[in-house]
Parts: C-alpha cells; sequence; structure tokens
C-alpha cells in the first residue's frame, strides 16, 4: 500500500494523473443552482429540539440535498422531511473516529433504522496514522456493508493529515467502495480547504463524489470548491451561501 | 422533575442541604497519594499506537486509577494492563453525546467485550436542553444496563449547561444509579471548575463519584478539585500532576 501512495504522489506532482481525472473535464460543474450542493448541518452537541427543527424546515424551503445531524435527531427529522426528497445524513463514530468498527457499524444500522439516508462516517485517524492501512480498510469496509447501499460519505479530517495521508485515506475510502470522501468533521483543527479538494478530487477520480465541510461560509466559498471539484458542501450557512 | 430542581437549587441557595452531604464531613480527602485520583487519559483523534502504549506504560509505573482512551484503543490498552490493577476506562457517544441510546448501550457492551472496566459515557446534551428529561434519563438508564455492573460515570458538559441544567443532570445520573457524575469531555468550551465540582458534590451526595476532568494540568489544581468533593481527576498530565 505504501508504494501504490508513493506512486501516486510522484505522479501527482509530476503532472502525469492530473488530467486523467480532472474533474473539470469530465464534469463541468453547474452553479445555477447551489442548493443541491449543500447538505444543511447541525451538529453541535447542545442543539435543541426546536432548532432541529428548524434546519428541517429550511432545508425543505431551500430545496437543500440534505440535512445533517447528530444520530439522536434522524428519527425527528426523518419524520420531518418524509416524501420532501431532502435527505437525512447523520454522522458515525462522530467527531473522534477513535470507536471501533463494530460500533461504527451498530451504529450505521440504527442510523438507517431510524430514517437516515446518508451516512458521514469518520476514518479512523488514529490506526492510519500508525500505519495500520488494513484496519482502516476495514473499518470503512465495515460501514459500507452496515450501510447496505445507502449512501457511505468518508470523513478523512484532513486538517490532522499529511498530504501523503490524505492520498493514503483517499485511496482506502475508494478501496472500500465509499461514495464521497469528505475532509472536515469542523469540530479540529480546521476545515475545507481548495488545495485538499483539488488533492483529494485528483486522488478519487470522477466516479466518488467530494464533499466540502468546515469553514465553507459564503457564496464565494462554496463556488471555490465546487470549482476545485466537491460535488457536496457541509455548512450550517446555507441559506447565507444561497442568498447572497 | 423540574418541581425537584426548583426545590434542590432553593434548598442549595438557602443552605440547607450544604451541610447534609458535605464531601468535607462525609470524607476528609486523603491527598497522601494523588495517583489514585488519576484516570491518565489519551482521548486525541490522531493517538497512534506508540502513544496509547506509552500512556499504557506510564499508568502501571505510576500506579494511576485508570488510562482513559477512546474505544478503539481499549483491546490493545487492556492487553497492555493485564493483572496490574490499572482499570481501562473508555468514552461512550464522546464526545457529543448525541448519538442514540441504542448505539451507546452497543458500544458500551463492545468496549467492555474488548476489556474495558470503567465506562465515561456523554449525557444527551440536546435533549437535556430540550427539557426531554425522560430522554435524558432512559440514555443513562440504557448505558448503565449495558454495563451491567461495571463502573458508568456521566460527562455532563458543564460548559454547556445553566446551574439548574447542571443539578438535573446531576439529578438524572443519580436516579439512572450512575456511579460517578463527571464535569467534562475536555472537547468542547471549556473544563472542570471548582464551583462546579461543589455543585455536582451538593446534588449527588457523598456515595456517587465525583470527577473533574478538562483542564486539570497541576497539582494545585487536582488538591482543589479534590478539596472541593472530586473523588477522581481525569487528565493527560498526571505525571506532572504526581511529580511537581
Amino acid at each position: 500500500m505504501p508504494d501504490l501512495v508513493s506512486q501516486v504522489i510522484s505522479e501527482i506532482f509530476s503532472g502525469e494523473i492530473s488530467t486523467v481525472v480532472s474533474p473539470q473535464e469530465s464534469q463541468k460543474p453547474d452553479l445555477s443552482n447551489l442548493a443541491k450542493y449543500i447538505d444543511h448541518t447541525i451538529l453541535k452537541p447542545d442543539a435543541t429540539e426546536p432548532q432541529v427543527t428548524k434546519i428541517c424546515e429550511e432545508a425543505k424551503e431551500y430545496k437543500f440535498a440534505s440535512v445533517c445531524v447528530n444520530p439522536f435527531w434522524v428519527k425527528h427529522s426523518a419524520n420531518l422531511l418524509k416524501g420532501t426528497g431532502v435527505d437525512v445524513c447523520t454522522v458515525i463514530g462522530f467527531p473522534l473516529g477513535a470507536s471501533s468498527t463494530a460500533s461504527k457499524m451498530d451504529e450505521t444500522k440504527q442510523a438507517i433504522a431510524d430514517g437516515a439516508t446518508e451516512i458521514d462516517m469518520v476514518i479512523n485517524i488514529g490506526a492510519l496514522k500508525s500505519q495500520n492501512y488494513q484496519m482502516v480498510l476495514e473499518d470503512i469496509k465495515g460501514v459500507v456493508k452496515a450501510a447496505n447501499g445507502t449512501l457511505v460519505k468518508v470523513i478523512i479530517e484532513t486538517c490532522l493529515l499529511t498530504d501523503e495521508e490524505k492520498i493514503q485515506a483517499c485511496i482506502l475510502s475508494a478501496e472500500a467502495k465509499a461514495d464521497y470522501v469528505k475532509t472536515s468533521t469542523g469540530f479540529s483543527t480546521g476545515g475545507a480547504l481548495e488545495e485538499d479538494i483539488l488533492l483529494m478530487r485528483k486522488i478519487v477520480g470522477p466516479k466518488i463524489g467530494v464533499k466540502a465541510s468546515g469553514g465553507v461560509r459564503t457564496r464565494e466559498d462554496a463556488i471555490k470548491m465546487i470549482n476545485a471539484g466537491a460535488t457536496r458542501i457541509g455548512a450550517s450557512a446555507g441559506i447565507k451561501i444561497v442568498s447572497s
């Protein structure tokens, strides 16, 4: 596995693979309707029922792609959003990613039973940094299996990773057949950076989604991320993004 | 339930219950051996295997009460600490507390199967703030049941709560037959405060433990917390605390 990473890094920096998977060539981003990119997000631990309800109402009104809520709020959100076309996204092993694979799988199954239609899991960052790639892979595979066809995004927490680790995380996510890679939890030392979206898009190619999350607060931020290859934006400022 | 809280608050501020449960009267703290108070803690998401191993070795050497690690590291820590008398403490629904009760229960059972001997769960803060006390109670009861006799501490995340909510959280923890209340995750806006330890100790009485965690970095910090009623200290600076 490390050999593959070295190869990919050398190819990226030599420019060899940049044209192969450039999102700009294969799919020109559609900026006419930013709302469809937005996961309207409320993940703070002290979010109350009225606050979660408000997020759901807003997502309905603005036709956002989804609401992104903590697992406890999935049932409530799914009830409010039934039949609206707005997905209910939730977070697994969040935000540390350091729970056991078995627990992440249980949590995924429970969330889907409660009505979740998208699963944003956090990668096992400590295992990645310990170079236990097999463990990281099995962890993602476990969640993909538990999701049983429900869309899975893998949060790699870019702010804690070296470039090599980011590449490794993307390769493992693709290998585990995740649907998306996602930059950030929003609970660590940094959020989405344009350069990380470019890197992640280069690694995963055009067929896997890339979600920019953490610190995306304006229309300009969102457009920058989409032009860099993001196909989804996680934000609590969704209304500001689409209204400005 | 709110009536009970109002009653308790009025009794505290009138001084009526302060003498009944003052820890200073019922159990004079023993400051001769601070190590036995310490949960030697490493919860950062990017902790590596060598770092967790080091924490376990240190806990053995200094005879700390426990190591406190993320669930993924429980097996590894339990293997290293077998037969040493050092407990393996882990965290459940951590640090947001917003996973479902079913997931917290699954995570607890898995952690114990992996070798955990103490369980630090995070209360459902959003449900508490939504005044859904029955939900908060059932959530703690669920984890206590899943723990099946293994010691359970309830992290109430004091920095996000009003005094009334802190009192409510302590009452509910006691009612759910938890073994400890604990101030903080260390991942939010603040850590343990002396005034919170005093308040929590007043509410839970002498039979339930109180753990001060978050920002306890020196011997003076630790002694202040213990004198206020803490019976356990969660810290990553355990060696500094006992060595200075």
